[in-house]
């Protein structure tokens, strides 16, 4: 069984409107040094497979068919053996 | 100027509809050995802070008033000076 966590981020270059919402709260907390907030989503799954390379190939294909919009975003991720 | 990733993820004991939608998704891709998969925000952000001590603190204020939901959320966070 392992354990993964999938990262989801929105590209550099498309706008993030939600990380500037939540930057527009912060600085109305008078906390006017925090800057570049972006929001992401974070995935976190098991899986039934028999070796690390049968779970990486099956995150990798739910990463790229399900979890993240290929055009609008990227993903990174961790596996680890429980 | 550090840069911080801050995890926001739903408490273990609270129901997570949007991951159980999503593994509900996977399954019918075909992927039957996913399970526990849930769902958290990642948020990444700037502070122009002058020591780490004073960045560690304004993201933990921010989180805890803003990104996260201290009766259903848990958080945690890295920090790189850059």
């Amino acid at each position: 069984m392992f354990r993964s966590k999938i990262i989801v981020t929105l590209r550099k270059s498309i706008l993030d409107p939600q990380g500037k919402a939540v930057e527009h709260g912060i600085h109305s907390l008078g906390y006017t040094a925090v800057k570049s907030v972006r929001i992401g989503k974070i995935v976190e799954l098991s899986i039934d497979a028999s070796n690390k390379e049968e779970a990486e190939r099956v995150i990798r294909e739910v990463s790229e068919k399900l979890l993240a919009n290929p055009v609008m975003e990227d993903f990174t991720f961790t596996i680890e053996e429980l």
